[in-house]
């Protein structure tokens, strides 16, 4: 092992070219307290690790075994928790980026205390097991967040590092910001090859980089092995040297069996405050087994009996047992609970001290952590009157934040570099900025409440679920809607943990005009829908815009996306129409057939709303008594009891149609077979809006049309569309081509 | 302007705090060649820049003024290209990755005579024009990408630059790398800030440092303003420095005025053959208008009649005019035709003999060049016999790989690291690698054919449109399908586009299993298909991968994605079941009702085609005639003519059910209003796949339920969906709930 720790050009080849030389003491070093039964209980983590993947027959167990020193020594010296107490607000928070080693994590919650145990291990990626083959937050106690797909583990730290400030900055302001507070903590990540390749990783760590973030270590696991193998057909970067130049403190650890030279960078890293701290860890993947350390196979498949037992042979372990774990060892690293509990202890007087000396932070602390809004907090929602010319929802989303920000403390947001096209930015609120910082356009300080992502959708994304898996804030993040595409994966992820995050989508459509087809959203309404657990909310004027701020925030289980127009929307007259309060039911009747029995429903969403209500002024005085409804949330409209959809869309009123500036997907769903979809079929183009609506045929004109058509198809007995009009994204526009 | 030229902390506010002191003389320093006349062209780019913003009321003035220098130097000078010939194939190749500036890149087309004239820029981002608001390829001549969202532009240059190596390797095999070939050219692109904060770019440029592209120039305009003005409060790094840790030869201009300085880098970054070349170049935005220089408003902005006045009595032109251009600077710009022309016509000759010499190389050439197949390719194309054990389509698309790529050349491609997973590398072929190189698992050089693009399916996206965009190869790359989520942006543009690149998109399903839910995609076949012009390829079979093949690479107008198993499907059975060339027509029978006449259709793609195959077999048994239809592209299938698509989905017969383990958005078009969809309404878990799809009812069991129900619907006469069960992407499960 001589040769691994050494850093030539290629000392991963230079390992397992003698693998026969593999030693009989793998560690070493030990850190001071650190005694033999802690070197035993790490090679425990490495055999578990592969008897599990062996079980199972599928898994990583490569990294589990190189990682194991470092997982240890994070989870019994380094993490501040809690093991009996998990949710222990002060708490270090640890985030694995590389989910695939789900079993670093896995047995070191084992060894801790947290509720897993040696019969989950067994059941690795099994139905129903609390040990999946990526960490599950919710799922398995001690995860605090999903990892797997590359990349968001880094930008999640970035935000759970963000949030501890801001936090800190709600709950203990008086404290002086370079002085200690009972609400700080260290963030604590392992990213991987993989995470570091990604460019989300360096988009968060560049801003976090900006932020000086002291609370956050990442430990870099520089192992040159990826599942293509050897990592220098791709991945021939400095990383180390690129931190430095996003302003991280930078150490360089030689071999991650080094437990002593880890134990101090890890103590360096925890002591710099001021810069945001990287570990580069080199170790050799799968160490120590004979034939199988330093390859891309050992990445991501079971290693075999037969390397499995001559790795335990060579660690010291019985190669006929399975599962092997003394009790010795188990008694000795979960007494990590004492020391936790004992930390705790220390802390609590000072909490309840904090408590009794300031009770409106307390209560605000109590309702926050609760994810509880304040009572009465919706009657600063503002009220837009009537007005023909109107006002764009974006700049309603802008007023509405503003009025709410005194009641909601929680609540904090920006964008990624366009807070003036978004109006997210509330005035005369402090930017979120390292230190007392003022430029021409921004004042800030440590605990502000605009956030600046820069031109990092992505990381945004990712940043938000961090902060939101912190808990205690409200976080809001926006950009253009077309680049909801570049922030997706974070966004599913969102979905999936069902963090309360808040996209603001603005630009929403063609509507957006000159800027052309590259930013003009087409299929993003449909692609965005089509994410479970995300609800899509486009209001069609002011007054639904507050009332959807108002649904989005009283939901905590879910992440949304309010989605807003650049122009102007007339701002629907009340008196004459249906409330906005229907917004809250995701549809809606805006406007009543003079019947009362309509022979044509249309419905629409946001600026199309408009046309709608155009076209039905036609029909009606052609004598066609028609209804407009106006469904700013499909997935809130679901949730609605079937009586009241049906009331909505009565069953038995075929002559449907529907209009959106974007493609059609989604929309047979509710107009039926004898519907008419009215949708684009083509992207946009670079020219005023108001000509765009014109050429593309998104007209109150083309609505009649289609609602005479869909009245005769009703009348007959249409069969589905699919022979005939409309697939998927072609082909998708039906009127007026 | 003596504060500009320095690198102090605040260069900008020192530059803004001193408007009144703007010099006469702008230009500091002129570079060999040059005279007051190209200084007065360079100041009617601005002029050109300000008064088009102005007149349209909109766009983006502030950099096409200060990047108007380093354009004209480029276009005048630096890039080789012959405006009257803009195809010509060793042309250099110029990307402005901010497209917001589109302006910076039309005033030189015009100054250049690619066709744009003044009348052009007068009717900027207006409908029909050639100048949108962001440069489109294939829009308006001499644009060779279209680009806006930032980062993308970065990427596609590596693209060209690594398509130009492999171009040369294919055609000009035996000159020796390290001469010179005819061949050889260099890839321009200017960068901004916002291009340099996305995570793409940073994914790209490692991977252009890996491969060290020293036919590879970027100008980083570093003008430290972004839309949310000083970029202090989100953008602080170290560029340079972090393009150094990529490996990257890596200069400093400190004014972006200095047109010497600016001269002297760019022959500099040229002559480096060994690495790419960035230049990081201070400018300040907007300069030198009076009061708006260096502000994010003068960003995305019209400057203002006033300061549009003031800027131009600095500059020494007339206020009062607009699109002030006098013909001794349109004559003296367009010599650059002349000498294009002449760079060409000594190009030509050694183009001759090449091909004179090199028939079969010429003749590749020829068929490249104009995306023609070589007859009787599809010949090597394999089938497979029937086997209901059967194949992974993944492992079939690597065999029909291996089968073609002897006949296609220009056909390359590789994987985000997933080689083996996705079968995207052909044994023996050697790899894209800077130099000859050799790991345990990789061999190859220059010109190799496997590419390695490392975890970074963003990149990976972009750099394929570049490689198409440089026109002659045909190119593909690999993920798993979860992952298309990170290289959505890109595969959008590549839609737009219209670029055959080709992405294989592998462990398509909750059948991947253990992996758990941030490995299974749910509602990205939807997602995909939502996108205008990308065809969605989800074979069922071995035989549907085949054809599925050869359609995609018989298209050379947009790109498609081949959506595959991770698990073993049944090789159907073609004697008994209907044609797999049907999967050329998007959808087709595979198996005919034993009435001939159906009274039920079963529809389903991919992994689930036999779930609807085994339904049928029982619901047949039950008396009940039923069609299975096998759906393999739905864009393909829009395609055909009504009476095929008649034929396979008679409009009389209603009762109709789909099954894809994925949500059922888009289904309702084909199943219509008596249909019945079997999808998933929620993500997917952690266990073996056979168990995921018994547990969430994707069943033979389910389809036989479903298809009873949607017969006795069809029998009577439903209403739509709405006010039942679907909507978008919840609650979107109706079978076994």
């Amino acid at each position: 092992m001589a040769d691994k720790s050494t850093e030539s050009e290629a000392p991963a080849e230079a390992a397992s070219d003698s693998p026969t030389g593999s030693p009989a003491q793998p560690n070493p070093t030990l850190p001071e307290g650190f005694t033999d039964l802690d070197r035993r209980a790490i090679d425990t983590a490495r055999v578990l690790a592969m008897d599990a993947v062996q079980k199972t027959g599928n898994g990583h167990p490569g990294t589990a075994m190189s990682l194991a020193p470092l997982a240890y020594l994070l989870f019994q010296k380094h993490i501040a928790h809690d093991p009996s107490e998990p949710n222990w607000v002060a708490r270090d928070r640890f985030v694995l980026s590389p989910g695939h080693t789900a079993l670093t994590l896995y047995t070191q919650l084992y060894f801790s205390g947290y509720g897993l145990e040696l019969d989950d291990l067994k059941a690795l990626r099994t139905w129903g097991s609390k040990t999946p083959g990526h960490p599950e937050v919710g799922h398995t106690t001690g995860v605090e967040t999903t990892t797997g797909p590359l990349g968001q583990g880094v930008g999640n730290a970035v935000g759970m590092a963000m949030a501890a400030r801001r936090e800190r900055g709600i709950w203990d302001p008086t404290t002086d910001p370079s002085a200690e507070s009972l609400f700080d903590h260290t963030v604590w990540a392992i990213a991987s090859d993989g995470d570091m390749e990604e460019g989300i990783s360096g988009e968060a760590s560049s801003l976090a980089g900006t932020q000086q973030l002291g609370n956050l270590v990442v430990v870099y696991d520089d192992n040159k092995i990826s599942i293509e193998d050897d990592t220098t057909v791709a991945f021939t970067e400095d990383v180390g040297m690129r931190y430095e130049a996003y302003g991280w403190h930078v150490q360089h650890v030689a071999d991650g069996e080094d437990l002593a030279a880890l134990d101090a960078a890890l103590t360096a890293a925890k002591a710099e405050t001021g810069r945001p701290s990287l570990i580069v860890m080199r170790t050799v993947l799968a160490w120590p087994a004979p034939n199988k350390q330093n390859t891309g196979a050992a990445h991501g498949s079971a290693l075999g009996d037969d390397e499995v037992a001559a790795t335990k042979r060579i660690l010291g372990f019985d190669p006929e047992q399975t599962f092997e774990v003394s009790d010795e060892v188990i008694a000795h690293t979960r007494r990590v609970i004492e020391r936790g509990q004992a930390a705790r202890a220390q802390w609590q007087p000072r909490f309840d001290a904090w408590r009794s000396a300031n009770a409106d932070q307390a209560a605000l602390f109590d309702r926050m952590t609760t994810r509880t809004l304040p009572e009465g907090w919706a009657d600063a929602l503002p009220t837009f009157d009537a007005d023909p010319k109107g006002m764009a929802t974006r700049k309603a989303s802008g007023a509405v934040l503003a009025a709410i920000y005194p009641a909601l403390p929680e609540l904090w947001g920006g964008s990624a570099d366009l807070a003036e096209s978004n109006n997210t930015a509330v005035e005369g609120e402090p930017s979120f900025l390292p230190s007392v910082h003022q430029t021409k356009m921004w004042s800030g300080g440590p605990y502000g409440r605009t956030l600046h992502f820069g031109i990092r959708e992505h990381a945004m994304g990712s940043i938000m679920n961090g902060i939101a898996l912190h808990g205690g804030t409200r976080v809001y993040g926006g950009t253009f809607l077309t680049f909801s595409d570049y922030m997706r994966p974070a966004v599913r992820l969102a979905a999936l943990m069902q963090l309360p995050v808040t996209y603001v989508w603005t630009h929403d459509s063609i509507g957006l005009g000159e800027d052309g087809p590259t930013h003009q959203p087409i299929e993003h309404l449909a692609a965005l829908r089509a994410i479970i657990g995300l609800d899509v909310v486009r209001p069609a004027d002011a007054n639904e815009t507050a009332v959807a701020w108002r649904t989005i925030l009283e939901h905590d289980d879910r992440p949304a996306g309010i989605i807003l127009s650049r122009q102007n929307l007339p701002i629907v007259d009340r008196s004459e129409f249906g409330s906005a309060e229907g917004t809250a039911k995701g549809a809606y009747v805006l406007a009543e057939a003079s019947s009362g029995t309509p022979e044509v429903i249309l419905m629409s969403t946001g600026s199309e709303v408009q046309i709608a209500v155009a076209a039905r002024e036609q029909l009606e005085a052609a004598g066609t008594p028609t209804r407009v409804v106006s469904i700013p949330c499909q997935e809130w409209f679901a949730e609605q009891d079937q009586s009241y959809r049906d009331e909505v869309f009565p069953p038995s009123v075929r002559a449907r149609v529907s209009i959106e500036a974007a493609i059609a997907m989604g929309w047979r769903e509710f107009v039926g077979d004898a519907g008419r979809i009215i949708a684009l079929d083509h992207y946009g183009a670079s020219a005023p809006y108001t000509k765009l609506y014109e050429e593309f045929g998104l007209t109150a004109e083309a609505v009649v049309a289609a609602a005479r058509e869909s009245i005769q198809a009703a009348a007959g007995n249409p069969g589905p569309a699919s022979g005939s009009d409309v697939v998927g994204g072609l082909h998708t526009r039906t009127a007026d081509q």
